[in-house]
């Protein structure tokens, strides 16, 4: 896979449409992170459901209406046209992938920016605790929960999680190491058993694609990004726009960087 | 002083304005909170402000606009009423201090609980390092800062910040310990040296009390609550409602479960 040096350098190509595919490793050490962009009658309660829920909705940065460049985390970037592909949804339903979104752009537009399980997996990984998704070269397995999020105006739903099989000697530091980053979903919020927390079938799940649990290792969960666009869509808003699956936006910031002070 | 063994049993005994004077202690272990009511056009503005500028300004719980109950840290609290003494600025002018808000009250309002320092002390103490603005019975020195804080919408302003003398050896146990509670200011945001953050006078606070620094002592700096009504001031909205000065929102939250993880 190619790589950039840094966050900025993967932009520019990003933004000339010379990358147009998804993101992982792209610019290896820089932060990347989920976008949603909604109407601005949304934003405020979207932002009370994202407080009230920072386990899987953690905000690292947001535009005020109409602004596109995300200052806190990346100052010289455009929203409108850094992310490689964009999926557009008009009242819940999936309408058109785009390279840019210079054409739907309006004043009226608020954008968040959310952590993304990258960070701590390469916290993880720098730590030699394996990601079985990255091995087996697949998407990471999500699941619907019963847990549901704690609701704000006109948003609610259940957490969905995602899970990595984790040998159960190395439990303890995979939380240690994840706890260190509540910027990008902390520690797990399950370790051990699928159905306490909803989930019938660990070799089904609701997003992503199926791994494989060895012999001595332990299903471990962490609050997916994926929560925040489930409780959007139910509500489907006329317009919202998120990142095409795999296709971040890749900010400035270096991952070791988010551990908490 | 009295003291309550809840939360829940202090706001019982505000509410009914039996109890109309400071906070501190009053529950001890309860997590208390300070209050910014604001008219929803200035809310949007204000949360991506506080959203930017976590460390002064860490939101523990908002209502959505005329709601009054914080759920996520009090559920069965009325903010209208259950908190010793109000202050309503007009126009950014203190009009008065009142016991309730119900007349004050509107379907436009939303409000903000934002962590205190009062939880970081409490670590502190249980770690036997000595508070010295209790000690001498004081209010904690605070001092505006050359440290601009992220401006966001309308909302811009320098970072104040509280200062507590440590003792020497005591220093990076001081910052390990307040770093485990970014809810509620995190670690100190300067060590040592008053002048770098445009502190010119150590004995002249802007707001609160001058302490004694001792010899072998170090002045160590957190940032304050106090910024995000300096900011809001500057401002001037039509309204404001805050706590007075020591009059805080207690929550049925714990200190110690405000830790990260």
């Amino acid at each position: 896979m190619v790589g950039f040096n840094s966050g900025k350098e993967a932009r520019k190509e990003i933004r000339a449409e010379k990358w147009t595919g998804i993101t992982p490793g792209l610019a290896y050490g820089y932060t990347q992170a989920n976008l949603v962009v909604l109407p601005a009658n949304y934003a405020m309660d979207f932002l009370i459901f994202c407080q009230r829920n920072p386990k899987p909705c953690p905000i690292l940065d947001i535009c005020e209406p109409g602004k596109f460049t995300p200052n806190m985390i990346a100052p010289t970037a455009d929203i409108r046209t850094d992310i490689p592909k964009y999926r557009v949804y008009r009242d819940g339903i999936l309408v058109e992938e785009v390279n840019n979104i210079l054409n739907l752009w309006t004043e009226d537009l608020v954008t968040f920016l959310i952590g993304c399980s990258f960070t701590f997996e390469k916290a993880l990984s720098d730590a030699e605790i394996g990601i079985r998704h990255i091995e087996e070269k697949r998407n990471v397995p999500m699941y619907i929960t019963n847990i549901e999020c704690n609701p704000a105006g006109i948003f609610n739903g259940p957490t969905v999680v995602s899970m990595r099989p984790i040998r159960k000697d190395l439990v303890e530091k995979a939380v240690a190491i994840t706890s260190r980053f509540p910027r990008v979903h902390g520690a797990p919020i399950h370790i051990g058993n699928p159905e306490e927390i909803g989930i019938k079938d660990i070799s089904k799940p609701d997003f992503g694609d199926s791994v494989t649990i060895n012999e001595g290792e332990v299903p471990v969960f962490w609050a997916c990004g994926v929560t925040p666009q489930a409780v959007i869509m139910h509500v489907k808003p006329e317009l919202v726009i998120t990142h095409a699956p795999g296709c971040m936006f890749i900010s400035d910031v270096l991952d070791d960087d988010l551990a908490t002070y």
